[in-house]
Protein backbone atom coordinates (compact mmCIF):
# COMPACT_ATOMS: atom_id res chain seq x y z
CA UNK A 1 0.00 0.00 0.00
CA UNK A 2 1.55 3.13 -1.13
CA UNK A 3 0.55 6.35 0.74
CA UNK A 4 0.68 10.32 -0.35
CA UNK A 5 0.24 12.15 2.53
CA UNK A 6 -0.67 16.16 1.53
CA UNK A 7 0.23 18.86 4.26
CA UNK A 8 -1.54 22.25 1.93
CA UNK A 9 -0.64 25.93 2.87
CA UNK A 10 -1.07 29.37 1.49
CA UNK A 11 2.98 29.83 0.83
CA UNK A 12 4.16 26.32 0.88
CA UNK A 13 2.37 22.93 0.52
CA UNK A 14 4.34 19.47 1.60
CA UNK A 15 4.08 16.68 0.17
CA UNK A 16 5.47 12.72 1.48
CA UNK A 17 4.75 9.34 -0.11
CA UNK A 18 5.59 6.19 2.06
CA UNK A 19 4.91 2.49 1.65
CA UNK A 20 3.89 -0.31 3.55
CA UNK A 21 6.00 -3.59 2.93
CA UNK A 22 4.88 -6.35 5.42
CA UNK A 23 5.18 -5.14 9.06
CA UNK A 24 7.65 -2.02 7.85
CA UNK A 25 7.10 1.24 6.21
CA UNK A 26 9.57 2.60 4.06
CA UNK A 27 9.33 6.08 2.51
CA UNK A 28 9.35 6.77 -1.08
CA UNK A 29 9.82 10.59 -1.61
CA UNK A 30 8.65 13.52 -0.15
CA UNK A 31 9.11 17.77 -0.87
CA UNK A 32 7.62 20.89 -0.31
CA UNK A 33 5.68 22.84 -3.70
CA UNK A 34 6.41 26.94 -2.95
CA UNK A 35 5.38 28.85 -5.63
CA UNK A 36 7.79 32.30 -5.85
CA UNK A 37 5.66 34.43 -3.17
CA UNK A 38 5.46 37.69 -5.69
CA UNK A 39 3.18 35.97 -8.07
CA UNK A 40 -0.38 36.55 -8.29
CA UNK A 41 -2.70 34.09 -6.10
CA UNK A 42 -4.46 31.66 -9.34
CA UNK A 43 -0.90 31.27 -10.58
CA UNK A 44 0.98 30.27 -6.99
CA UNK A 45 -2.23 27.61 -7.07
CA UNK A 46 -1.94 25.81 -10.68
CA UNK A 47 1.94 25.34 -9.68
CA UNK A 48 1.10 23.29 -6.56
CA UNK A 49 -1.84 21.41 -8.74
CA UNK A 50 0.73 20.92 -11.33
CA UNK A 51 3.45 19.76 -8.46
CA UNK A 52 0.87 17.80 -6.78
CA UNK A 53 -0.10 16.40 -9.96
CA UNK A 54 3.59 15.59 -11.40
CA UNK A 55 4.26 13.90 -8.04
CA UNK A 56 1.24 11.51 -8.06
CA UNK A 57 2.16 10.53 -11.63
CA UNK A 58 6.07 9.95 -10.43
CA UNK A 59 5.40 7.83 -7.24
CA UNK A 60 1.43 6.45 -8.10
CA UNK A 61 0.56 6.80 -4.44
CA UNK A 62 -3.31 4.31 -4.07
CA UNK A 63 -4.70 6.93 -1.11
CA UNK A 64 -4.15 10.25 -0.72
CA UNK A 65 -4.18 11.69 3.06
CA UNK A 66 -4.68 15.22 4.82
CA UNK A 67 -5.45 16.58 8.11
CA UNK A 68 -8.68 17.74 8.57
CA UNK A 69 -9.19 21.34 10.07
CA UNK A 70 -11.35 22.55 11.60
CA UNK A 71 -12.39 26.16 11.46
CA UNK A 72 -11.41 27.68 14.54
CA UNK A 73 -9.22 29.90 13.02
CA UNK A 74 -9.47 33.76 11.79
CA UNK A 75 -12.07 33.58 8.70
CA UNK A 76 -8.93 35.20 6.88
CA UNK A 77 -6.74 32.76 7.33
CA UNK A 78 -9.38 29.94 6.78
CA UNK A 79 -10.54 31.52 3.17
CA UNK A 80 -6.80 31.68 2.12
CA UNK A 81 -5.73 27.99 3.41
CA UNK A 82 -9.36 26.62 1.87
CA UNK A 83 -7.63 28.27 -1.42
CA UNK A 84 -4.86 25.52 -1.28
CA UNK A 85 -6.45 22.72 -0.11
CA UNK A 86 -9.38 22.82 -2.62
CA UNK A 87 -6.57 22.21 -5.23
CA UNK A 88 -5.01 20.22 -3.67
CA UNK A 89 -8.39 17.80 -3.11
CA UNK A 90 -9.16 18.16 -6.29
CA UNK A 91 -5.36 16.78 -7.38
CA UNK A 92 -5.71 13.52 -5.59
CA UNK A 93 -9.45 12.93 -6.94
CA UNK A 94 -8.15 14.29 -10.12
CA UNK A 95 -5.94 11.07 -10.44
CA UNK A 96 -8.34 8.55 -9.38
CA UNK A 97 -6.96 8.62 -5.92
CA UNK A 98 -9.56 8.65 -2.82
CA UNK A 99 -8.80 11.21 -0.03
CA UNK A 100 -8.82 10.19 3.26
CA UNK A 101 -8.94 13.36 6.48
CA UNK A 102 -7.31 12.62 9.47
CA UNK A 103 -7.69 14.58 12.56
CA UNK A 104 -4.36 16.28 13.87
CA UNK A 105 -4.76 14.78 17.22
CA UNK A 106 -4.82 11.27 15.18
CA UNK A 107 -1.57 12.33 13.49
CA UNK A 108 0.49 13.29 16.19
CA UNK A 109 -1.37 10.04 18.25
CA UNK A 110 -0.14 8.01 15.57
CA UNK A 111 3.91 9.15 14.74
CA UNK A 112 4.50 10.29 18.45
CA UNK A 113 2.40 8.51 20.54
CA UNK A 114 0.72 11.42 21.99
CA UNK A 115 -1.92 13.68 20.23
CA UNK A 116 -0.60 16.59 22.33
CA UNK A 117 2.60 16.22 20.60
CA UNK A 118 4.48 19.56 19.36
CA UNK A 119 5.35 20.17 15.91
CA UNK A 120 9.16 19.21 16.32
CA UNK A 121 8.62 16.08 18.01
CA UNK A 122 6.60 14.96 14.51
CA UNK A 123 9.26 16.24 12.65
CA UNK A 124 12.04 14.76 14.59
CA UNK A 125 9.84 10.74 14.94
CA UNK A 126 9.09 10.99 11.38
CA UNK A 127 12.50 11.56 10.31
CA UNK A 128 13.25 8.52 12.98
CA UNK A 129 10.49 5.89 11.66
CA UNK A 130 11.53 6.54 7.91
CA UNK A 131 15.51 6.46 8.88
CA UNK A 132 15.90 9.43 6.76
CA UNK A 133 19.58 11.17 6.41
CA UNK A 134 18.19 14.20 7.06
CA UNK A 135 15.19 15.65 8.50
CA UNK A 136 12.53 16.67 5.83
CA UNK A 137 10.87 20.23 6.17
CA UNK A 138 8.64 21.04 7.84
CA UNK A 139 5.55 20.96 5.57
CA UNK A 140 6.76 17.68 4.20
CA UNK A 141 7.32 16.33 7.65
CA UNK A 142 3.82 17.02 8.56
CA UNK A 143 2.56 15.33 4.95
CA UNK A 144 4.75 12.44 5.92
CA UNK A 145 3.10 12.08 9.33
CA UNK A 146 -0.60 12.45 7.79
CA UNK A 147 0.64 9.32 5.52
CA UNK A 148 2.57 7.36 8.44
CA UNK A 149 -1.23 7.62 10.04
CA UNK A 150 -2.91 6.05 7.45
CA UNK A 151 -0.70 3.29 7.58
CA UNK A 152 -0.49 2.59 10.98
CA UNK A 153 -4.52 2.67 10.97
CA UNK A 154 -4.25 0.43 8.62
CA UNK A 155 -2.08 -2.12 10.33
CA UNK A 156 -4.29 -1.64 13.36
CA UNK A 157 -7.15 -2.51 11.46
CA UNK A 158 -5.51 -5.57 10.17
CA UNK A 159 -4.90 -6.68 13.34
CA UNK A 160 -8.06 -6.13 14.50
CA UNK A 161 -9.66 -8.18 12.08
CA UNK A 162 -7.42 -10.64 12.70
CA UNK A 163 -8.32 -10.94 16.06
CA UNK A 164 -12.08 -10.02 16.15
CA UNK A 165 -11.21 -6.76 18.12
CA UNK A 166 -12.65 -3.31 18.01
CA UNK A 167 -11.00 -1.59 14.93
CA UNK A 168 -11.23 1.92 13.25
CA UNK A 169 -12.09 2.21 10.16
CA UNK A 170 -10.91 5.15 7.72
CA UNK A 171 -13.10 7.38 6.07
CA UNK A 172 -14.35 9.34 3.28
CA UNK A 173 -13.38 12.94 3.02
CA UNK A 174 -15.22 14.96 5.05
CA UNK A 175 -17.61 12.08 6.44
CA UNK A 176 -17.18 11.43 10.47
CA UNK A 177 -14.83 9.09 11.58
CA UNK A 178 -16.74 5.24 12.46
CA UNK A 179 -16.04 3.30 15.11
CA UNK A 180 -17.76 0.02 15.00
CA UNK A 181 -17.95 -2.94 17.76
CA UNK A 182 -17.81 -6.37 16.14
CA UNK B 1 -12.11 40.70 -26.08
CA UNK B 2 -13.64 37.30 -24.76
CA UNK B 3 -14.23 37.41 -21.02
CA UNK B 4 -14.85 34.55 -18.66
CA UNK B 5 -16.65 35.43 -15.09
CA UNK B 6 -16.37 32.66 -12.37
CA UNK B 7 -18.66 32.54 -9.01
CA UNK B 8 -17.29 30.09 -7.71
CA UNK B 9 -19.40 28.35 -4.35
CA UNK B 10 -19.36 25.55 -2.09
CA UNK B 11 -22.72 23.68 -3.75
CA UNK B 12 -22.58 25.23 -7.18
CA UNK B 13 -19.92 27.44 -9.57
CA UNK B 14 -21.49 29.52 -11.96
CA UNK B 15 -19.83 30.41 -15.13
CA UNK B 16 -20.45 32.90 -18.07
CA UNK B 17 -18.85 34.43 -21.11
CA UNK B 18 -19.48 37.53 -22.79
CA UNK B 19 -17.72 38.99 -25.69
CA UNK B 20 -17.22 42.96 -26.70
CA UNK B 21 -17.78 43.66 -30.35
CA UNK B 22 -16.94 47.38 -30.90
CA UNK B 23 -19.51 49.44 -28.31
CA UNK B 24 -21.83 46.30 -27.43
CA UNK B 25 -21.44 43.18 -25.62
CA UNK B 26 -22.73 40.14 -27.05
CA UNK B 27 -23.60 36.57 -24.79
CA UNK B 28 -21.36 33.55 -25.50
CA UNK B 29 -22.11 31.12 -23.30
CA UNK B 30 -23.17 30.49 -19.30
CA UNK B 31 -23.75 27.83 -17.35
CA UNK B 32 -23.81 26.28 -13.70
CA UNK B 33 -21.55 23.70 -12.22
CA UNK B 34 -23.20 21.41 -10.00
CA UNK B 35 -21.53 18.20 -8.88
CA UNK B 36 -23.71 16.01 -6.80
CA UNK B 37 -24.08 16.67 -3.18
CA UNK B 38 -23.08 12.97 -1.61
CA UNK B 39 -19.73 13.00 -3.63
CA UNK B 40 -17.07 13.04 -1.42
CA UNK B 41 -15.66 16.84 -1.39
CA UNK B 42 -11.97 16.00 -3.20
CA UNK B 43 -14.18 15.16 -6.03
CA UNK B 44 -16.89 17.57 -6.35
CA UNK B 45 -13.47 19.86 -6.40
CA UNK B 46 -11.92 17.88 -9.05
CA UNK B 47 -15.54 18.20 -10.72
CA UNK B 48 -15.47 21.91 -10.98
CA UNK B 49 -12.16 22.29 -12.01
CA UNK B 50 -12.69 20.47 -15.49
CA UNK B 51 -15.80 21.74 -15.85
CA UNK B 52 -13.99 25.15 -16.03
CA UNK B 53 -11.22 23.86 -18.13
CA UNK B 54 -13.93 22.37 -20.19
CA UNK B 55 -15.44 25.61 -20.51
CA UNK B 56 -12.59 27.57 -21.10
CA UNK B 57 -11.10 24.82 -23.89
CA UNK B 58 -14.61 25.61 -25.72
CA UNK B 59 -15.12 28.90 -25.73
CA UNK B 60 -11.45 30.14 -25.79
CA UNK B 61 -11.73 33.39 -22.98
CA UNK B 62 -9.08 35.64 -23.00
CA UNK B 63 -9.27 36.94 -18.97
CA UNK B 64 -11.25 35.16 -16.43
CA UNK B 65 -12.74 37.23 -13.76
CA UNK B 66 -13.99 36.88 -10.11
CA UNK B 67 -15.55 38.42 -7.03
CA UNK B 68 -13.21 39.65 -4.62
CA UNK B 69 -14.24 38.18 -1.27
CA UNK B 70 -13.37 39.64 1.75
CA UNK B 71 -13.34 37.28 5.05
CA UNK B 72 -16.29 39.15 6.68
CA UNK B 73 -18.32 35.77 7.13
CA UNK B 74 -17.97 32.53 9.22
CA UNK B 75 -14.16 30.43 9.05
CA UNK B 76 -16.38 27.82 8.04
CA UNK B 77 -18.27 29.68 5.18
CA UNK B 78 -14.90 31.05 4.25
CA UNK B 79 -13.28 27.89 4.36
CA UNK B 80 -15.94 26.10 2.29
CA UNK B 81 -15.37 28.87 -0.41
CA UNK B 82 -12.14 29.07 -0.31
CA UNK B 83 -11.19 25.40 -1.37
CA UNK B 84 -14.40 25.73 -4.46
CA UNK B 85 -12.95 29.47 -5.23
CA UNK B 86 -8.84 28.00 -5.28
CA UNK B 87 -9.91 25.31 -7.71
CA UNK B 88 -11.45 27.73 -10.03
CA UNK B 89 -8.46 30.36 -9.97
CA UNK B 90 -6.36 27.10 -10.46
CA UNK B 91 -8.29 26.28 -13.75
CA UNK B 92 -7.78 29.90 -15.31
CA UNK B 93 -4.46 30.06 -14.16
CA UNK B 94 -3.42 26.47 -15.68
CA UNK B 95 -5.50 27.65 -19.37
CA UNK B 96 -3.02 30.78 -19.36
CA UNK B 97 -5.72 33.30 -18.47
CA UNK B 98 -4.73 36.62 -16.33
CA UNK B 99 -7.70 36.67 -13.81
CA UNK B 100 -9.03 39.96 -12.01
CA UNK B 101 -10.44 40.64 -9.40
CA UNK B 102 -13.59 43.03 -8.53
CA UNK B 103 -14.97 43.72 -5.38
CA UNK B 104 -19.10 42.81 -5.05
CA UNK B 105 -20.05 46.65 -4.98
CA UNK B 106 -18.31 47.09 -8.64
CA UNK B 107 -20.24 44.47 -10.33
CA UNK B 108 -23.48 45.47 -9.29
CA UNK B 109 -22.60 49.44 -10.02
CA UNK B 110 -21.39 48.36 -13.44
CA UNK B 111 -24.14 46.14 -14.10
CA UNK B 112 -26.80 47.80 -12.41
CA UNK B 113 -26.32 51.73 -11.99
CA UNK B 114 -25.55 50.75 -7.98
CA UNK B 115 -23.06 49.41 -5.59
CA UNK B 116 -26.52 48.33 -3.99
CA UNK B 117 -28.36 46.43 -5.75
CA UNK B 118 -30.22 43.37 -4.71
CA UNK B 119 -29.20 39.98 -6.19
CA UNK B 120 -32.33 39.73 -7.97
CA UNK B 121 -31.55 42.98 -10.13
CA UNK B 122 -28.28 42.06 -10.98
CA UNK B 123 -30.27 39.08 -12.26
CA UNK B 124 -32.66 41.19 -14.19
CA UNK B 125 -30.35 43.37 -15.61
CA UNK B 126 -27.69 40.85 -16.95
CA UNK B 127 -30.66 39.32 -18.74
CA UNK B 128 -31.30 42.28 -20.35
CA UNK B 129 -28.25 43.57 -21.70
CA UNK B 130 -27.26 40.32 -22.76
CA UNK B 131 -30.52 39.65 -24.54
CA UNK B 132 -30.68 36.44 -22.71
CA UNK B 133 -34.24 34.55 -23.97
CA UNK B 134 -34.54 33.45 -20.55
CA UNK B 135 -32.96 34.53 -17.33
CA UNK B 136 -29.56 33.15 -16.27
CA UNK B 137 -29.87 30.89 -12.89
CA UNK B 138 -28.01 32.99 -10.24
CA UNK B 139 -24.63 31.31 -10.16
CA UNK B 140 -24.42 32.16 -13.75
CA UNK B 141 -25.78 35.80 -13.69
CA UNK B 142 -23.51 36.42 -10.86
CA UNK B 143 -20.86 35.46 -13.04
CA UNK B 144 -21.60 36.67 -16.25
CA UNK B 145 -22.22 40.08 -14.25
CA UNK B 146 -18.84 39.80 -13.25
CA UNK B 147 -17.61 39.27 -17.32
CA UNK B 148 -19.80 42.44 -17.66
CA UNK B 149 -17.84 44.37 -15.29
CA UNK B 150 -14.86 43.79 -16.98
CA UNK B 151 -16.28 44.71 -20.24
CA UNK B 152 -17.51 47.70 -18.74
CA UNK B 153 -14.53 48.58 -17.18
CA UNK B 154 -12.00 48.09 -20.84
CA UNK B 155 -15.01 50.72 -22.43
CA UNK B 156 -14.45 53.27 -19.65
CA UNK B 157 -10.31 52.90 -20.11
CA UNK B 158 -10.77 53.50 -23.54
CA UNK B 159 -12.88 56.40 -23.33
CA UNK B 160 -10.58 57.41 -20.69
CA UNK B 161 -7.54 57.28 -22.74
CA UNK B 162 -9.09 58.57 -25.57
CA UNK B 163 -10.15 62.08 -23.62
CA UNK B 164 -7.37 62.22 -21.46
CA UNK B 165 -9.55 61.97 -18.48
CA UNK B 166 -9.35 59.57 -15.02
CA UNK B 167 -9.47 55.93 -16.02
CA UNK B 168 -9.48 52.93 -14.40
CA UNK B 169 -7.59 50.21 -14.35
CA UNK B 170 -7.93 46.52 -14.04
CA UNK B 171 -5.60 45.39 -11.81
CA UNK B 172 -4.51 41.21 -11.27
CA UNK B 173 -5.49 39.32 -8.72
CA UNK B 174 -5.35 39.87 -4.87
CA UNK B 175 -3.94 43.58 -5.80
CA UNK B 176 -5.50 46.49 -4.62
CA UNK B 177 -7.16 48.45 -7.29
CA UNK B 178 -5.39 51.78 -8.85
CA UNK B 179 -7.06 54.55 -9.29
CA UNK B 180 -5.32 57.01 -11.64
CA UNK B 181 -5.10 60.52 -12.64
CA UNK B 182 -3.21 61.73 -15.65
Amino acid sequence: MRVLGIDPGSLATGYGVVERCGASVVHVAHGTLRPPRGGALAERLAAVHAGLARAIAAHRPEVAVVERIFAGRSARAALVLGHARGVALAAAAEAGLPVLEYAPGEIKQAVVGTGAAEKRQVQGMVGRLLALAEPAAADAADALAAALCHVQRGRLAVLGAAFGRRRTRPVAASRVVVRRAR
